[in-house]
């Protein structure tokens, strides 16, 4: 299918005089997904009570939303499922990969989300012998050496954009014996992923960002299909074992991806997940990722034209990028404020960051051409003729 | 304050023709949790999208709704978080507990809801040498041995109904050198549980049963303050760290129960959650445990009043008794199919407990005594003149 573009974005709620480039850490609203909340909560709780999750199929949704899902990162069918946060299913893909090699290092990189570090070491705490081991992005290749058993990296680099080389680096770990666990918070909705393809052991991401499923969103996990009957659930939940409602004593794993679930799932959450992806049931990611890439390019371009300020963060080469654009500006967290004041909202990371997110679903080349008048008049001019943010950049 | 129950039962939405005794497992629908609901879909992400995380106050949600809970449950302010689900929360719970004692048995019981041995087995899965021991619920005390590094129980029987002596049992653990991890699943909102008072080191919870907060609500926990500053978080999530938005590479727990969250919070089952402890907040609990007794007391003797062929499974002392009161009956299953197609909603666990939660907030004695009728008249006519439940008695 070809995906139409001005119908996505009429299926979101804009919000009134905003330039909205930060998709990439909290999608818009889907305009069916607050009568599709209202529903399970009215309609469903309120008259079905106890026996929605049978009638109301809220039992049943995880997987399906899961399949959803796996469509956008050439997942196959039946193995993904939502639930939970993005750093519990890193913490879950990660113990089931402990389980499968007998190596004692976990490599990742220093453009990781933190979060994905910290439940690696929370993880490794309980364990006896093993290491956290970060290297810098470009580094990773090299450092897959014979100790190392589990390969845990963010596929976009949430500062900059950047896209590791995910087949590349799945087959170095692959040949090296090393297991792989891929972090697509940014990718998911966002890249032309492809977790099939490229082989991946484990993949985690969550559902809120590019996915538009709203604040609190939950997460999904893939787990390959060679690994889907054995591997290890260390957060062995009863909805996960094989017989939830016989009440055993002893944990039996659950088939195939069954065994990631852990407790009852967020049926309001999944709820405002499923009208989201009403929205991308309609949208080849090929088209996506095609259309990402030009519009980024063109964000750059339009930026680049108004002010020699601002230093791309991000690879200029688009194949090499997420779906955002960063720059590097001393007075960054200063310049974010006065960007969002002027309406366009954009995001500040530590220490220089400002970032744009580039959602094709409802961003069009027009959105970011004025994005980026606003965005160079705030770098040439109102940034320097505004007390305010003179002080605020005395002070921070 | 006195709970004025007239007014509690009109802040919810009654199943039409329906006398609703399942609230111990998921509780009905608060009338304002819709409009609640609604607003944080469309007011607050349609209109705020990301700056709903400051300026809609869903970063603090998670430790303002624990407060709102802990007063429930006898804790003192600022040591419960809400998050997750109660697996997960187990989990965390018995993780840090593992971090303080060098004993390497778990004691728990074998009326413990199964996914809290799951998730106890999933953890001691990744470590060595340690134990999950179980004994029946009668024999805890005396299965106190030195080797006993956590007791880990909930503290009422999700089939009967049965409480432990909490008190006593934290007493006797604490005497033993051991660490208490209490399941309060079926307490918070039915029992006069008092966390600080007995002294528990850990307590863990649903929202979704007696609190009412709706399907897929978050979890709780709750750290004894004596802990809460070195209780170590192997889920050691970015919202758990010291200074989530500094984005550091190494993790650093953040101060008291802060440490004891994870990920992202579930926002908009949060909004249905504070809708539900808005109920609660005019509630006294010592009225609520009260009432519970009395009409847990005044069903079971309108039902022996009428059959003597189910067999109360429950203690009959309303002191040892949670909010539910279960029989056992052998056709349990048909009879409670047959109970729920006459309009009293409760449920069945095997092998043969009949189960009716006692929800003062929403229940009348009225109610009690006409479920007590449709029971005995089910058990002692519609049973046995219906063909299907003959059939279904024959095959199951």
């Amino acid at each position: 299918m070809a995906t139409d573009f001005e119908w996505t974005r009429q299926q979101f709620t804009a919000l009134p005089d905003v330039i909205y480039l930060d998709g990439n850490s909290l999608g818009l609203l889907p305009k069916q997904a607050a009568a599709r909340v209202a529903r399970t909560v009215t309609d469903e709780w309120g008259t079905m009570a106890i026996s929605g999750w049978n009638r109301a199929g809220w039992m049943a949704a995880p997987r399906q939303l899961g399949d959803r899902i796996g469509r956008l990162i050439g997942a196959e069918p039946d193995h993904v499922v939502v639930g939970d946060t993005l750093s519990i299913k890193v913490y879950q893909a990660l113990a089931a990969a402990t389980r499968m090699t007998d190596r004692k290092v976990i490599l990742s990189d220093t453009g990781n989300f933190p979060s994905d570090l910290y439940m690696a070491e929370g993880l490794i705490s309980l364990l006896d012998g093993y290491e956290l081991r970060t290297v810098a992005p470009d580094q990773v290749a090299q450092a897959l050496t014979p100790d190392v058993g589990i390969l845990m990296l963010t596929e976009v680099d949430y500062r900059t954009g950047r896209r590791h080389d995910m087949a590349a680096l799945t087959q170095a770990a692959q040949t090296n014996g090393t297991i792989t666990v891929w972090d697509l918070a940014h990718s998911a909705g966002a890249t032309d992923v492809n977790v099939s393809a490229v082989d991946a052991d484990f993949a985690v991401g969550c559902t809120y960002k590019f996915l538009n499923a709203g604040p609190g969103a939950p997460a999904f996990i893939y787990v390959n299909p060679r690994h889907a009957d054995t591997a290890h659930p260390a957060l062995s939940g009863w909805l996960g074992h094989k017989a939830p409602f016989a009440f055993d004593q002893a944990y039996a794993a659950g088939d195939g991806i069954d065994r990631m679930r852990v407790g009852t799932p967020p049926v309001i959450q999944n709820a405002a997940l499923d009208a989201a992806l009403d929205v991308w049931d309609q949208v080849d990611m090929a088209d996506v990722r095609a259309a990402s890439m030009a519009l980024s390019d063109h964000f750059i371009a339009e930026v680049e034209a108004r002010t020699n300020q601002l230093t791309l963060a991000s690879p200029r080469d688009a194949a090499q990028r997420g779906s955002q654009v960063s720059f590097h500006f001393a007075e960054g967290y200063a310049a974010m404020q006065a960007v969002i004041a002027r309406g366009v909202v954009g995001d500040f990371r530590a220490p220089d960051i400002m970032r744009f997110g580039i959602t094709p679903l409802y961003i069009t080349a027009d959105d970011l051409t004025r994005a980026a008048e606003i965005i160079a008049d705030v770098i040439e001019h109102d940034l320097w003729d505004r007390p305010e943010y003179q002080i605020r950049n005395a002070v921070t």
